[in-house]
């Protein structure tokens, strides 16, 4: 069962920037880890970061041909993309939205997604974490569908 | 470890309350699942459901004296109870705030949290699940503040 | 048939409380007058009078097993208790919310209901009047569904 | 005691018009059920219904000289017509504002009425029975007035 | 002259709780200190904390019986409470407002008192004092309408 | 210890301006009570009123020099100046912002004040007694500053 | 010179409509004074009243025909009608809006005209007064297109 | 086929008023190559002109009995005729909603149109070609439909 | 019977100042011809122009004990001078605002007065005939006064 | 006379994405359509479809050189890129934008255009028939600005 | 070529005032630097500062005599006085508006400016640097326009 | 010491593209202006222009590496690219946001910039200028860092 995990604009910084917000691990020691929950729970991923909006509508389009269910942290684009949230609406696949530091806690602008209202369910608070249960998470929605 | 875990107001009704949205298990089998997780990753957990703002607040409060964490889904209170807010904030537990439904995708005025801002993270519509990958997520968040 | 009368927060100060907006007659005359009315038309009632919102909610909650449709004024609940309608939204039954005065021509905090979209029907600004067409309501509600 | 009931824009089209929400009789089985318990409650009604807010406020004015209250069901000018609300205001009557539909879990510009900060009291939600009851409580402030 | 004081939810933490927003006291110590300048003013004192909003209800209504006037830190309530302000609004009584620290200085939805319209004054920002010259207003408002 | 008084625009005319908000007595009146009050509890004031803006905002400098604190009514320039904000946020004294009426049961635009997130504290609805307990106030923050 | 005067809806239950706020003079009284006043500065007026929308535009419409001016009290219209709004801006008239009250200080909905931007001016608040000066006003624009 | 044409009010001045806005043809002008278009591929029209709300709701009314679908230009009344809406929303035809100007690119009130959400769809910004291309559209969805 | 004329900031600039909106009349032709048309309607006038709001708030304060009536053009501190406002609001006299532009055409921040609700009247629109018939306006209203 | 067609994100999926919103015709099946019809009035047709907001802004740009006139159904970015908004007002040509669905009867954040400001015209709603009649629009403008 | 330099209110207190905020440098010692710059670019000042709203407008209006641009730092005006704007829009030079701290990363009141929209360009966030670069803009234009 | 000097969407049409907002200067000509000033201050610049989101968001990441400061012109990204605000964020520099038009006397939605919370300051109204002296900035920026 592979998973495609996408990573947002600005999270190729990771571990450099802002880290009393974001941590300090790197996005490679990330990866890593996110890999090797994977495989301690059975699922495979695929993983990827881009910068641009539209790069990211591609990607989301391409995972409905080879995954099960997407794990997404939008970044910023969280805010304002109504174009990743129609492709999300496009695809027929659960989509789990995380985010590394808990967003509603945060500036006004960044308590609304305009994303969730397509998502299964959004995590948010828990740094690596986050994306570590987000695959929990995609892992019980595909088993509760599979007996379903 | 001893994880609280408190259930707001109407869950008691699971099961028999508009199944459509908060599913068909009742908050017994839900509670058991609770247990059974808590056991299988090594956590204690002590569970309570209250209708009542006031006895949320007595319960987060002595909470602060005997578990390590708060996993709780404040139901209704979520979206205006700036009393159970204040109660969060004033323990010094990492609270995690879980959702059965996801409340972003709900009517508009579910989508702010007025308990967000002092809460370690978010969690929203896995359904059981959402308890479950808390579980989880207080776990990580303990053993990372154990690391140091 | 029984109806399950609740009134909510300050009531028992009718008569006392501002008379210019709430009128003269006592909680308890106006407890006698709705039970002559509902004998009058056929029904029965359990009338209660509660200042807290959990209380309200398991009143609610109990009602759905021992009555037909629950007939309520929520007081200044009306405006903020979401879990008051979650519990009604919960319950099976047609509620009806009442009001002494007319809320939608006092102050503009008191024109929006957060209860209303889960109730069957709204009527305000008819002082006692106002429970006794509300038990009238109920019994068309009831006689239509039975004859539905 | 002659009643004055009004209906407003699309109201002929009762029995056609989106009977999911307005329900499946006629405007002239209406009126009929409306004669009947007037009838039986001892009152006198005169009837009619105007597409035109220019002759909704003629009605009104001239249901000063005939009439000792009005029922009114304003259809959508409740939402903006500013000028039946001075034409109620202007009267010395005391008048019933009804509504089919529970306007207030519909659409949010349905929510607030412009018309009811001049009327004695709103019913909403009841179908024809919104008029019956009504009628009912005309009746029941009326005969307020009178004890005095 | 008997002044009932009442401290709402979470106040029971005092000392504990944010001692950078709230001072070191603990409401021990705090109620020390107000019943000392209470008998130094010449008047007395009852004083409680609650959590519910339901019993600060309950004492609100009490107090009319008891007491010459209430001196009220609402605490959360301040900025939702409706049913509170009814309360406040019923009893014939002065009420006094009082918070520990500057709300008017914190988050914007801590601004605005949903209770002040109701109450004679409102005083905030001087911590303990807050309190202690809340019975001076007490004092002052009783000795000018003896007077007056 | 000196105390700088300051009393904002139209304050001139107390006793003559709408004395069913602003009660009977005269400035001077007011003033004499101020300074009896200030002597009896062991402080100096130095009082003023200015109609214009740019006054208040010289004497709140000048007054960095000659006191230890302003007790200021900054009248209708509680709810615009954003100059006289700038001006308390720059001098290092405690403020205590005064008001002769509850401004928060008054009209809307004076339920905010864009002083009193620079302020010590506020006092609202005492009447000529705002003023004295402003003075404890004063005093009060004085000595715990002098403790601390 | 033809000035045409149009009063709005209502208008005509003037004297008999709540008099506190527009006064005791009928509508025939003021037509009276309003024609007096006229050949009092040597101008001929046209008037008539209207309480439906669609009439009032095609008064309007003809007045371009037969006129030099418009006096116009949009009654209620004032605030919605931007039928009445189009009506005024596609005809070359100076148009002269008046109120015989001073709707900006009523409710909030009454400050807001939707008819003032396409008008010469405004003038409200002088009962019929307003009238009378609104012919003033009509005669010194229509003297000052002819100095050029 | 007939498709009822319907233009709201003050299209009756079309040439005259405004023209840098609405063109240099007439209603008339209009109406003929209307007609020459619809028959040019293959339809019927009957075509109306009203300054009154109440009558355009009669219209809408009537085509439900006489023609296939409407084109209609509801002039000012898109941006607060409610009681249109509602007149769309109760007859079973495909209305398409036309205007001259791009209403989008005009104030700020006249963006959003009350009655485009019970619509089928809505032409906007190509003078009297928003006409043409309506029965154009018209034509497409009745083929469509009569497709299956 | 004296008149006190109050223009407020940047009217002595008037001439120079952006003619398109304010005329080409300067300050001094003004108020010649102010006093021509008191002088021919039997008032006499005493006219000053002041760029200080203090200035304008001690001249109203001053008017209160020579003149019957206030004409005053507050220019921009009719947006936002709660001060003036308030000045207005404690003299006893009559007070009419003027405006030569119709603010009510220009941006929105110019269409809400803040003076408005506590004078008698409003005149915006007619250049230097604001001026001229606001003198009318005041003495209508002190006829209709001493008639009274 | 060549038009350039442009799609925007997500369109790509057409087909396969939401039928019951967006129909079951794939793009291929739509831009086959589209030619068909161009050729049928005369027209030539360049199409393509980007996800990328900065690829659709280089298209947009190279169409000012290449084509006549622009329709363009820019997706969700139609509720918020003003780049495309500016890129659009930047070229000389007439840009028509069009919509497969009715975006004014969908979620509020679809109803207000960012891009319509700067467009000739708007056309939505008619599904596939939108991209038919915008070209029948772009001809209808094209031919019209011919005759000058 | 002279340039009138103009502090508004509270900046006489610089160095003294919140060095976090608007830095260690007097006003002398600003003015100094200022000077210095100008000198080294060929440029005359005139550099006063003023806590009144009256005194900058006078002295805005003096400048149209005196000189060929203006550089102004309004303070606190720039969030709401009007006046200044106005007084700016009246005088035909350049004024350019400069801030010591970065208005648009403060409090959001701090955003907006009321005097952006009169002035020919804006400088915030470079300190002192915002004076020297401000009297580069006005050069800047100056010579633009001496070229133009 | 190099500055990054990068220009947004649709900046590569300057001087084609409404030459009455943005001047007549192409891009080419800006360059080698901002080139030459560069040189005469002794800064180096590398220069570049994006119409992509994405690769704006690269460009700043990779200034990180090359450069002292950033000068850019966002462009519409100004408006809502929090991603672009995001990027700002996490590299180390000082930014200098700068416009060609001053933004604040555009449309409203032009006024908020969500970048400039995360900038040193910005530069707005004085076309070409507006890069030169956002040069100038940068270097005072630098000095000051490197002065300490």
């Amino acid at each position: 069962m592979k998973i495609r995990v996408l990573h947002g604009p600005n999270l190729n910084l990771l571990g450099k920037r802002e880290p009393e917000i974001y941590g300090s691990l790197t996005l490679a020691e990330i990866n890593q880890q996110i890999e090797r929950h994977a495989a301690a729970i059975g699922l495979q991923v695929e993983i990827s970061q881009f910068n641009s909006e539209g790069d990211l509508i591609d990607a989301i389009q391409q995972a409905a041909e080879s995954s099960k269910a997407i794990v997404i942290n939008p970044g910023a684009y969280t805010h304002y993309s109504i174009a990743i949230r129609d492709a999300i609406a496009s695809v027929g696949l659960p989509v789990i939205e995380v985010h590394l530091s808990n967003i509603h806690s945060r500036e006004a602008f960044r308590h609304e997604s305009v994303i969730a209202p397509v998502c299964a369910g959004q995590i948010a608070g828990f740094g690596l974490g986050s994306y570590l249960i987000g695959l929990d998470a995609a892992k019980y929605l595909l088993e509760k569908k599979a007996e379903g």
